[in-house]
């Protein structure tokens, strides 16, 4: 077996998390970054060698909103060399749902419920507000 | 902005690639390896930085089967940490169509023409067997 290893994008996942109330629709979670590039963003994150991007998708919702998530669909995959300024950095959505209250998580994000009416499309990072009009018109 | 780099899992492109002539179905076209691990796959490989998922997928098609192809869905993501025996390989699959000859590219591989009934199912490497089942059975 060969030990060359090729060097291919970095690889992220992101969920659209909806948040529900029994059968209520209550909005979807997004996140406030502290760090670089500043403003919103689905929760998510880089994935580590030796996980499924299930399970990491899973992680870093709990990681930065302390909900518990069910996957319920791949939605896309964003490739775009250019939707992250620091690095070319392929992202994996999910369309996510959870109950209960969001909490910022150990990085201190803040957390946000929205409306989808009320979705801050000017201050989302990356690409995300391309992912949610996506999703949202899908 | 960071200079630090995430160590992410290796990220490759495959293709579910049907070829048709006219209206007419004629099979799916794989490719039989001459490098390990031995056997047939679905047309892919690494993506380099810089070059979107979709473009990827589109120049391994054509360099290893000889065919412009379209694409025509994305069909899943396989991120099983074990589904590649040298390291941890995350493959992004597409469903691509295309017309005409296919022919071995310049790396050599052998292509071939298959039936859906006629694949061979024992012979394919990683995971692509559960890939064609999986897109077989949706």
């Amino acid at each position: 077996m060969q030990t060359w290893e090729p060097k291919t994008p970095h690889l992220a996942v992101d969920a659209v998390l909806r948040l529900w109330e029994g059968k209520s629709f209550k909005g979807i979670v997004l996140v406030e970054r502290l760090y670089p590039p500043y403003g919103f963003a689905l929760p998510g994150g880089f994935v580590e060698r030796g996980e499924t991007l299930e399970k990491a998708v899973l992680k870093e919702v709990k990681e930065e909103t302390g909900l518990s998530a069910r996957i319920r669909r791949l939605l896309g995959v964003y490739s775009d060399p250019r939707r992250d300024p620091r690095f070319h950095v392929v992202s994996v959505v999910f369309l996510c749902d959870a109950e209960g209250l969001p909490t910022a998580g150990d990085d201190a994000k803040r957390v946000h419920l929205l409306k989808l009416e009320d979705i801050p499309f000017d201050s989302l990072v990356f690409d995300h507000a391309k992912i949610l009009e996506d999703f949202l018109k899908a």
